[in-house]
């Protein structure tokens, strides 16, 4: 049986409604449900991914306060907090919320808190510093402070139709972005690395979306033995390795995509540290579907590099999720606990780095699915196999 | 008498070779003797701008320990820790340096300084998470932490003679930028926001420089009435005040310039609004220098936008520090404490915000100096007069 979260894909017209517009209001009484079982009265929420999350607003300084305190006035207990550069954003991307305006965000909602005599309050541990923690004590509310990380990041993992949509977007621009470069012949001998870069900004602009928090990748000949690598003025050159890798959003939700090209005809080594990640990439994607357990995922494309002899060369772990952030829970590594759900996006990104040679990396994201509807959705569909280009 | 630093601007040949390359360990040995100032054995550094300003790494995942335990033995017991995608990177820029390739960087350098018996060892507490900390207590190391705030940005607030250079190509490049986007007339009705937001990072690539850690703003008509405006969809109009507003970097360090125009004729409202942030940004630079207390420059150029009445309108500090980040040390604000130092750099941004209507800010970046020595350095030069285009 497939643990897909019933709910999640309504029928086709409920879903077409619920993928137009973000439920926040419903997001934050997930949440509070959530909160009840962690007996806290409040979550003091300061990591700007959850805050946008669940509330839409997109400013850099913010913090929210969910109470479940009064349950009957719960939602007129929320407050959204900025400074005073966002007065307009907030009124405009949340305009369901209390709003306050000050200077230290996080401090007022304390404050806040401890008029309103909350008892309970969780707090992000994993976000919040040992200094602002310990400025919150130094309030002296009479608030007892419970360390809560990761409850919204928890609600994060499976995606809603409304997140889904907008991944998809981005999965067709990333796709787009591809295709422009090609189309253009952006990679050529006697471009530099940066050029590339540049023209794969301009080609995320171009196709409607926005370049992901994370650095454009390009890098060619021997630079493409490094997994990250700046684009710098190394001038791409005939018989080279290209790789470029990049991020983009589409209202905040990230795809990555990454491709490894060659200049001119290539090699036999070449062909065959390509194939190699081919062959690592498929076997991971042949056992990733809802349900499996994600450090075996990671096992099977790692098992592949292991056989070729080169098992020290893949660097980093499969796959992880992606949404709001470029990288977010799940993982798909060696150390990872737990098994995937129906609905979580991951990106996909098999790679192996020949020390002073060069390297190849093939990277994805996808929709995990239940075995039943295939075990994936692609989100990125550009042709895996090495191109030849220049 | 001016508190400037001696030693900080030596002589002519000296001060060449000094912009040439960043001491990395002379400055690793400044931070040793404040350590022992403090009574710690060694310091955690996790801050990724500390790390990079103390060893040139830029990697995103890296941590440092650096040691005074052991004075004569002190920098072989500086250790860098990065995960395996930095393993190239690591060795490039920061060849001098022991380096540990590990999963969690932190708990490595927690590791090996329990390994050492160090005593007491300092963290950035205000950068360290609650979990971070319980995490190297859980460890058992038998170390005593000790939480040592803002070490390295004390550091960092002087600008030393190869940070000045790469501000003053910043500067350089942002000028540039601007005069790029005038002569191409970029800004003209029928352009969208994002369209000019493009442009404004392709300038900045041509000008040899990167798009610094910020948003781009671009902020047509009623749009320029937010201090922070994502470029959007909207269309330049003629009658529009358009604001851009954008940060570049040389070798990491953020220089920052914005200037407010009119597409045709300004109105007079448009021109009073301009004209109070000129006189606004004027009384600020004029009491801006060395040994200036930085609330009362801050308190000199609100005073301006006071008289006439529009004193909640300026809704943001007159200025902040800028280097390896945007936004560093010290703040030129209200509440700010402190005086400015000579060689510090700042970004001043006046900026005066009418609800629904519209918005003027002036930003550039410039470096404290002396009052015999002008008081400031200019870092931007663009005209500050409100230019008419389109």
């Amino acid at each position: 049986m497939c643990p897909d979260q019933p709910g999640r894909e309504p029928g086709s017209a409920a879903r077409e409604s619920a993928a137009r517009v973000p439920d926040h209001a419903g997001r934050r009484a997930t949440l509070r449900s959530i909160l009840m079982e962690h007996g806290v009265d409040g979550l003091l929420v300061t990591d700007p991914a959850n805050v946008r999350y669940l509330t839409g607003f997109t400013g850099v300084c913010a913090a929210l306060l969910v109470c479940t305190w009064d349950t009957r006035t719960a939602e007129d207990r929320t407050v959204l907090a900025t400074d005073g550069r966002y007065r307009d954003r907030i009124r405009a991307q949340s305009p369901d919320l209390t709003a306050e305006i000050a200077g230290a965000v996080d401090r007022r909602l304390v404050e806040l808190a401890g008029e309103w005599k909350l008892g309970r309050i969780g707090y992000e541990s994993h976000v919040v510093t040992v200094d602002q923690h310990r400025g919150f004590l130094d309030q002296h509310t009479g608030l007892d402070f419970v360390a809560t990380p990761g409850l919204v990041e928890q609600l994060r993992v499976v995606k809603e139709p409304y997140e889904l949509a907008r991944l998809r977007a981005a999965g067709v621009a990333a796709d787009g972005v591809l295709a422009t470069l090609l189309a253009r012949q952006a990679l050529r001998p006697g471009r530099t690395e940066r050029a590339v870069g540049m023209d794969v900004a301009a080609a995320v602009f171009e196709h409607g979306a926005d370049v992901g928090a994370r650095e454009i990748v390009v890098a060619a000949g021997r630079n493409s033995a490094a997994p990250q690598h700046r684009p710098s003025e190394a001038v791409l050159a005939r018989g080279d390795l290209v790789r470029v890798d990049f991020a983009v959003t589409v209202a905040g939700y990230h795809v990555n995509l990454a491709r490894t090209f060659v200049l001119g005809p290539p090699t036999d080594w070449q062909r065959a540290a390509h194939a190699l990640v081919e062959r690592s990439r498929a076997a991971g994607m042949a056992v990733l579907h809802a349900g499996a357990v994600a450090a075996e995922v990671d096992a099977a494309a790692r098992a592949v590099v292991a056989e070729s002899g080169h098992a020290k060369l893949f660097v980093h772990p499969f796959g992880h999720g992606v949404g709001l952030r470029i990288q977010e829970a799940p993982g798909i590594a060696k150390t990872a606990t737990g098994t995937l759900l129906a609905g979580v996006a991951v990106a996909v990104e098999p790679g192996v780095y020949w020390p002073d040679r060069g390297g190849v990396r093939i990277a994805d994201t996808l929709v995990v699915r239940c075995v039943e509807a295939g075990g994936l959705e692609p989100l990125t569909n550009a042709s895996t196999e090495l191109i030849v280009v220049g």
